[in-house]
């Protein structure tokens, strides 16, 4: 039943995904190493002396999470950002991943604009492929990463105490924007430019999230929608979160092609930023706001944590908003 | 366009995937550990001094490598089984998985059914699921098991020396026996039955594996059927490989159902098996013979590795096998 596959899999690999990342991944070794990459039943990994392994799994489908369309060394460049993403948000270093891939045929040209733009997502992360699997089927990207992180150190989501002050790293919203551009066929206007890019090329925040390591106490990254996603801290830490929607940091570009209304919409539910969320102490914010200059990403604080449940979004005004009306489907099918 | 699935996911995993594999895996915490798992952005390992981290991805694709109708507990049992045999053929024992479920929709009685057979191999393997995805789209499988190993003791495809005898485990030819079974409406026949189990209950052999890391030279699992798997040692082993053909165990239920030529056929040519092919040095021939006993499985020497390259297999009389009559597509699609 795999006989024919099994052929194919082996030139694709050659010629596709052979070396990628491991120029770049080089540095890591100090910490963790690569002992056996592609090529052997399994790949193996070894961690340095006081070293915790962080890992994550993500699956892409076509006609769900991207268009068919999409362009396949973007969706590459994509497909491995979101799931360094998750490394980012534990505060680990990235040091290997693996690839299961399920194309519909072998497309050459697919192929070669694939492993184009995984290489160079992979020697922006320092990240080097180390395994994976080839089947013919309908397109989905499966993609787990693996990073290294100090013992007992890691970013989670159930750490945050009440009084703790919210923050968010860049803009929100602006991938949500984006979506509904996905099917134009011409983009020339500089504001949906951005927004694209901003979809297609979400920026792990690897090295925010080893900053955050020392001044955090929970982090996660924005996939499914910053309320969603601040439910999971609040949830998870025996809380409740109120944001303060006006302070929530919305790009000039976003601004520019939509209402006020609609890009706030966009940013509190729209998923897709992978920008980081996290809570620190009240003694902490100084320290975390010069992060920004350090590591080239605005740092802003939305909100705070406090005794209770639930996570509520609050007008400059003091009144609640309602969710509903924002078209927050919360947690509905 | 994640917003739906993200929500129907937390459910599916708090109902189907929470707590598998935990308690059986609890004796493998004196190696290594698995120090956070499902929930957070990342799951965290930890490895005992002196133990690698071993992993393998594989994906199985409903159309192509299941029938789209097979048993959701069959399917979940294999897809386990498959990836940690994987692990068995470097000597690496299991630890922890990852899986990444990709569904056209949520149906309670079959994601019922794929929770009971994933929970009873991951009991039966020692191996906690302790991360995943779950996505909407065509049915695929996508699963990465981690083991340990000791540094340095890893079994690999390319360790094999010149004089090596080779070794199989089990029977062959089983599974490919199988595939013509797959989409019979009822199997009542005994030999059937035996051979539809083969297929869906792989066993891997873990126990072999891992005695094995300090006898073999060479080690591989038999998923692409028994000359392909073993080009691989010999490609990666700069050596030629010779099979006995009339040496190459077959079931009785296998030879019952099919003539003796194709059984052949089958157990050369036929992936699916998962039993693992090992090279060793001839004075290691009585320690693997006598570890059949131990481990409980079949051990059966099957040829030799020798100076030169490519895989040959001969008949009693000492003839080349031609293997175009044996209807062996040799790496052509």
């Amino acid at each position: 039943m795999t006989k024919q596959q099994s052929l194919t899999e082996f030139d694709v690999i050659g010629q596709f995904f052979s070396g990628i990342g491991f120029t770049s991944s080089a540095a890591t070794a100090a910490d963790s190493v690569i002992e056996l990459g592609m090529g052997d039943d399994c790949a193996l990994l070894s961690l340095a002396a006081g070293q915790q392994l962080a890992l994550s799994i993500d699956t892409l489908v076509a006609g769900r999470h991207f268009p068919h369309h999409a362009p396949a060394d973007e969706l590459a460049w994509r497909a491995l950002a979101v799931s360094v993403s998750d490394l980012a948000a534990m505060g680990a270093k990235p040091l290997a991943f693996t690839l299961a891939l399920t194309l519909p045929a072998i497309k050459l040209s697919w192929l070669q604009a694939f492993s184009n733009g995984l290489r160079a997502a992979a020697d922006f992360y320092r990240i080097a492929l180390i395994g994976g699997d080839t089947t013919q089927g309908p397109l989905s990207i499966s993609l787990q990463v693996h990073g290294s992180v100090a013992a007992g150190t890691a970013l989670n989501r159930a750490g945050a105490q009440a009084g703790d002050s919210i923050f968010v790293s860049g803009s929100l919203g602006d991938a949500a924007a984006a979506l509904a551009l996905l099917n134009k066929n011409t983009v020339t206007d500089a504001a949906e430019k951005y927004l694209l890019a901003r979809y297609y090329r979400p920026q792990a925040r690897i090295e925010l999230g080893l900053e955050l390591v020392s001044l955090a106490n929970a982090a996660i990254d924005i996939s499914d929608g910053l309320l969603a996603d601040l439910e999971h801290i609040a949830k998870a830490s025996g809380l409740a979160a109120r944001v303060d929607s006006w302070k929530v940091p919305l790009s000039s570009e976003l601004n520019a092609i939509v209402s006020p209304e609609q890009a706030l919409h966009y940013a509190l539910t729209g998923g897709d930023d992978y920008e980081l969320c996290f809570t620190a102490a009240a003694e902490q914010r100084q320290s975390i706001l010069a992060l920004s200059d350090r590591v080239g990403v605005a740092i802003t604080e939305i909100g705070s944590l406090l005794p209770g449940a639930g996570v509520s979004c609050l007008n400059q005004q003091g009144d609640q908003l309602d969710f509903d009306q924002l078209g927050f489907q919360h947690f509905q099918p």
